[in-house]
């Protein structure tokens, strides 16, 4: 079973880490780590460099898809190497997944169409422009599409994903492998549970950061 | 505000990512990825490459320090050049942290010698030979060092330092920022949730690991 990890340049390393860390626990599985050009490729931030071992080229139809969000999400809407890559690899996939806005490449590559979907919180309006239907929820499968909100949503989706393909069991080893008995100091995780104060400034932060990303393209 | 975070052959993705999703979400922090070397290196399974962008050397006194686990730990318990970094780089730091099984490297280097820490489950007796004290807990801090519990642990790890630091209105908003509202589809993340069965079955698979890596080394 082959398992391709997308990723491009300003991906939010933590949609792809995690998933990661949960599927590639599965005994059997070839894990790889695949982008438009091999090599290293930085976070939004630019702080961390994870390293695509292969081309999109090279990986065309892997079983499972991961697709991570960022905020490198936004000026690949068109980008169409990568949206033809995610149709040809969805045509036989045995899954396609998303963490966080990875569901607006989904959507761009026209595989969310009225379908129900999650995503990052602060990006439901932004998918639902792309013809998906954005739910407030953690883990959305339909057919065999699954989508995560945002970030650490990834965790409890490749969990998901696992007891549909090797059983509760497998699920339940990997959890405690990965000690995955959560204890946040704080119960704001979500839009409905923070402050509203901070929903709006994490809100704002995130406007920010988007203008930013767009900017630097239309720039470019 | 300079946050160094550890990579060395075989160590666990996720124990990194976690701290550092969080952490860097800080509007005003330098993250770095160290190692013994600079370049890709690769987590246990050899799926992923993370790059280390400077040497240990060239970070030698970070303000935070993040020490992720991994089998990879195992066979340098002894390693000099690492445990005097870890020496050199505690003695200045703000705050030093591990992750998982990073906890035994900071017990090899001399810095939990009775010390109540917190590691993997797995880990705790390994823990206790090196002189720490293992406590079953998420997140244990003791004076300047803060231990998590097993891989996952260091993003509730992080939020708590994020709160130290910051305040809790930080935690709060990067808490919302990556929408960690966690809903594991199963209760299994810790040794007294899980089943005793799956208990003993990740044991096992654990200590075959532990034992391949060390096979590797002596046989290298």
């Amino acid at each position: 079973m082959q398992i391709a990890y997308l990723l491009y340049d300003r991906f939010t390393a933590l949609d792809i880490t995690g998933p990661h860390e949960v599927l590639n626990s599965l005994p059997d599985v070839e894990s790889v780590f695949v982008a438009e050009q091999a090599g290293p490729v930085r976070n939004e931030s630019g702080s961390l460099a994870l390293v695509a071992d292969r081309t999109l080229d090279e990986v065309a139809h892997p079983d499972i898809v991961v697709v991570p969000g960022g905020f490198g999400t936004r000026v690949l809407l068109e980008h169409r190497p990568l949206l033809d890559w995610l149709r040809g690899a969805h045509e036989t996939s045995t899954w396609t997944t998303s963490v966080c806005t990875g569901a607006l490449l989904l959507a761009a590559a026209g595989l969310l169409e009225a379908v129900p979907a999650a995503t990052h919180w602060a990006a439901r309006e932004r998918l639902a422009s792309l013809g998906a239907r954005p739910v407030a929820e953690r883990v959305v499968r339909q057919g065999k599409i699954v989508t995560a909100a945002g970030v650490s949503a990834g965790i409890d989706m490749a969990l998901e994903l696992v007891a549909l393909m090797r059983g509760e069991e497998a699920a339940k080893a990997i959890q405690l492998g990965i000690e995955y008995d959560p204890q946040p100091p704080f119960d704001s995780g979500s839009v409905e549970k923070a402050p509203a104060a901070t929903v709006e400034a994490v809100r704002a932060a995130f406007d920010a950061a988007e203008r930013e990303v767009l900017a630097s393209f239309h720039g470019a």
